[in-house]
Order: structure tokens, then sequence, then C-alpha cells
């Protein structure tokens, strides 16, 4: 188990009792799918670490403010699978997949009401603050999947774009969860801004570790395929950095990689990662990964709570900075 | 304009004046494109009215729930488009014709998002039974838009499924639209409950009538063309009501007239029309839809304000049932 187990086991309890209604099937059963198959569960627990952070007790009523993150992220999956035609998702068939379009592009709306079904729950007082955040960080992660769809028609993405494209993507919605965990626990503003940056921070250097495990994991330990990124020619941090620093002369070698598919995969993963060899691209990525642990980091020292408060997140961004897979 | 040209001008100067982001683009020109295709604004008026008829009079307050209403309309019209895979509406290219799926699904999220935003900047002490409510409605809507599809595949639906699916595609939103106005007035529960009763029965009538006029209006101001809903072999509530009455004699002749189609389409209308004048179809529907408005209005009529406080919505609803087209 992933996190703090005693915040974990209450969001698996509440996604294991969804009392959904039985009818119509259709919509109902692919929301039910997507929640049952296992995740590390990270944004739902962080809205109850932000609310502890400053000593908010009630757990209960933050649980619904919990669920309604999960629901809002399972939402963004089961619509950005659509859109990338993924087949798979955590090893399972996509809703997509398993069912069809219009399926998935319902259940998903759906999904996505009840997430504001669950907001509605929260104590009366904090609703029209949770609501302003949450409304905040969904549009936010919906312009990031636009960026992201626009950026595989381009060329040109530069690393600042890049950058931007994964807090909007990724980064707000942890920093969000943070942010409706300390709203219910009623802490002040400047203390609710340091825990946000602190999250959308940690977000952004999760989400370059991502790239960087990707390409450089220990094939023992991270679960995928490493190198599925070179072979599918994702533009990753990693891509971005080596493309921006190839002399002409790689240039060539570069352009002959990406048209290598099919059989030569294992051949195009060794010459890619000889490129990014040459060029130190991964002790660059990590510099800048380290870049935003660092400001993650600091965010949260800034934060002013007895430091035990703080430890559960301490623990977290650890585990998560210095995974494996 | 329709319905009453203060809150009609209200609206249009709020849609005309988004200032949505210029990026990315590809997100948000679509939702100035869909809001910008004309409608009546029927249901962000509901919410003006349902206000004024309790006597309030700030309607700068009312006006976000209204525009909340309008974008989430429009955003189920963006996803059911894409689902029923629809190249127009009203008379201009749909989304997903104009750009294409992926753009309609996520644009048509972001426009969802945006009519919660607009709920945010409702009174604060609204805002909470507001997105209650709104929720309740918004999953009923997609409940309905489920069993739409799913009656498709099934040619044995009856008339209280119809019925049912009619009230949560349709109706619920008008009945909605109203609640919300009642709630910023500070209605009581009483009234709040007759003035959404008075909107569900409204829209299902509304929606009979539909079904009516697409078969049996009046060519020369029915805006469409008469007999679409035959030609498509629509399930509507003559079909519904035609299947049930046929003797076995004539559901060989109903079955050849599903069958016929391309350059038969005038013979069809006319067969199918004739079927529905020796079942008596027209006057079992217009039966049917009398029941719901007579509902509708004296529901209208047990709410407890002064009697011309209510004048604008017993003018629409008059406009509503005996439109022409």
């Amino acid at each position: 188990m992933f996190g703090n187990p005693y915040y974990a086991e209450k969001i698996s309890h509440a996604l294991a009792n969804l009392n959904l209604p039985e009818s119509p099937t259709n919509l109902y059963e692919p929301i039910e799918y997507i929640l049952s198959l296992s995740g590390k569960r990270i944004r739902p627990q962080l809205v109850f670490m932000g609310a502890s952070l400053f000593g908010y007790k009630e757990l209960d009523d933050v649980l619904p403010a919990s669920i309604a993150v999960e629901y809002f992220h399972n939402f963004s999956l089961m619509h950005d699978d659509i859109m990338d035609k993924a087949p798979l998702r955590r090893g399972k068939q996509t809703v997509h997949q398993k069912w069809d379009d219009n399926t998935a592009i319902l259940s998903g709306d759906a999904l996505l009401v009840k997430s504001y079904e669950e907001l509605s729950k929260c104590p009366s007082k904090s609703v029209p603050a949770l609501l302003k955040t949450f409304n905040r960080v969904a549009l936010e992660v919906c312009e990031g999947q636009q960026h992201d769809m626009d950026f595989e028609q381009r060329n040109d993405v530069s690393q600042d774009e890049y950058i931007e494209m994964i807090r909007l993507k990724t980064s707000v919605l942890l920093g969000g969860a943070l942010e409706m965990g300390a709203i219910i626990a009623e802490a002040d503003v400047d203390n609710i801004q340091r825990l946000y940056d602190f999250g959308e921070n940690l977000g952004i250097a999760f989400q370059l570790q991502d790239d960087i495990l990707d390409t450089f994991g220990d094939p023992e330990t991270f679960g995928k395929q490493v190198g599925g990124d070179i072979i599918a020619n994702k533009k990753t941090i990693l891509h971005i950095l080596l493309k921006r620093a190839l002399t002409e002369g790689d240039k060539t070698e570069f352009d002959a990689i990406l048209q290598l598919n099919g059989q030569d995969s294992v051949e195009k993963v060794r010459r890619m990662k000889k490129l990014y060899d040459k060029y130190k691209i991964f002790e660059q990525a990590n510099t800048l990964k380290e870049e935003y642990s660092s400001k993650a980091l600091k965010n949260l020292d800034s934060i002013s709570v007895p430091r035990e408060n703080k430890e559960d997140l301490y623990v977290l961004a650890d585990n998560l900075l210095h995974r494996t897979k």
C-alpha cells in the first residue's frame, strides 16, 4: 500500500462501496470498472494529507473531497484514453476498448458530474471555495491535455512549453488536491498557496522522473518495458533536450532512429540511448528534476505548522521522487 | 426574440462577451462556436423566471446560474452530436464535424467544467444548494442520453419507458433551471417542488409536441422537412403508439414501410401517415401531450405567489405548447 495506510484504507473502502444505480448499466458499469483498476490513489490521499497538515481531525468530512479528486482523475483517464486510442490502462482493457467510444464518452461525463456530486457533500461552508479550486484545476487539466495533443503535431516544442504542458496536465491536480484539504481545514491563504506550490513542483518533478525512468529505469524493477517512449517516438523531456543539443552530424542519426520501427525496437532503444549518453541527457534531465524537487521541498519547509505535521508529506515526496517504478 | 426580451438580452450579451482564453485555440474556439449558434435560449431564461416568480430583483445575481444552464445544455449537445454522428446542428456543422471527435470530446469537457465555474460565481449562500440541484439534473441528463442510445438497439420500448427517457434527457433540465432560480430567490421547499414539477411536465409535453410536429406540422411554418422522423425510422411517441396498436394484418405494411429508404421518402411518409391516420395516432399523442400540459399548468397554479408574478411562465408555456415550429 502506498502513502498513509489509514487514508488508503478509507479511500479503498469508499471506492469498494460505490452504491451506483443499477440502470442504465452501460452508464454505470464502466465507472465501476475503471475505479476498480488498482492505482496508487496518490491524489485522494493528498486531500487527507492537506487537511491533516493543519491539524484537521474530522476525517469523515474530508472523504468526499478526496473521492471527488479520484473520480476526476479517472474521468480524465477515461476520456484521454479515447483521444490517445490507448488499448490498455494499468494492464487492463481501457473503457472505450472494452465497450466503445460512445460509452466511454458518456460514462466519463457522468463520472465528472459525480466528482462534483462528491464536492457537494463536503462541509457546506467550504463548498464555495472548494468548487472554485476544483474548477480552476479541472479546466487547467483540459488545457494540458489539449497542449499534449497539439504537441504531437509539432516538431518544435521547447523545454518551457513541455514543462508548462506537464504542469497543467499532471501537477495542478496534485497541488489542487492538497489545496482542497487545506481549505477544509480552514488554513490561511499564505499557507494554502505554499502547499499548492509544493504539490505543483512535486508533480513536475514526478513527471520528469517518469520520463527518465522510462528510458533509464532498471528493467528488473520498472514494471513496464524500458525504452517504450523511445520506441513510440514520444516527445519526452529527454527527446526535447536531445533535439536541442544535437550537432548537424548527429541530426541525421537522430532522424534515422525516429524512422525505425517494428522489428528494430531493441536496436532503436540502443542507438537512441547512445545519443542520450553522448549529450549527457540523463544528467540534464535529472538536474531539471532536482530543481523542481528542491523547490517543492522548500515550499513544504516554508509552511508554518509543526514539523511533525509534515511527516507524511516528506515521506510521500521521498517515495515519489526516489521510486524505481 | 423568444420569452422575456429583458432576460434574453442579458443572456445574449453575456454569451457575446465570453472572454475565453486565446490558448489553447482548439479547446476554446469550439466552445465559442457552439455558443454562437443561435438557439431560443429557453433554459437560461427559465433560471431568471424561476427567481422573478418569487419577487427576486437582483438580476445580476441570477445571471451566472443562467449561463451555467446554457453552458451545460451546449456541452450536452456537443457530446450527443458525436455519439449520434450528427453532421448538422441548427443548420450549421457540428463541432466534431468542423474539427474532429477528439476536439469535441475535450471542448465539451471544458464547457461542462465552465458551467460549474459559473455556478461558483453565484451568491455564496446559494452555492451548496445550487450545486446539489445541478448535479442531480446533470446526472439524469446523462442517464437519459444512455437510455436513448440503448433504445436504438431495442424494438420493444414501451410508452412509459419512452416518457421516462424524454423526462431525463430533456425535461429535468427545464425543471432544474427553474428550481435554480427559485433557490437563489430563497423560495420555500414546497413552492420549489411545484415549480420544478411544472418545468418537468412542461418539458415532457414540449418533447411530445416535437414528435407530433415532425410528422403533422405545417410544411409552410415548420422550418425542417416534415416527416424526417418517419424517414429515419426514429422511435418517436407516434412510432411507439402505432406499433402497440397494429393488427396482425397491418404489421406487414408497417415492417415494409420501415424497409423503405433512399428515393422512396415521399412514398414512405405518405404510407406511414396513412397508418397513423387509421389508428388515430395523432389524436392519441395529442391527448398524452395535453395530459402533461394540463399537469404543468396545475403545478403553476398551485404555487403560492401573486398571479401577476406567474405571467411570464404562463406566456412561455403557451408559446412552447402551441408553437408551429
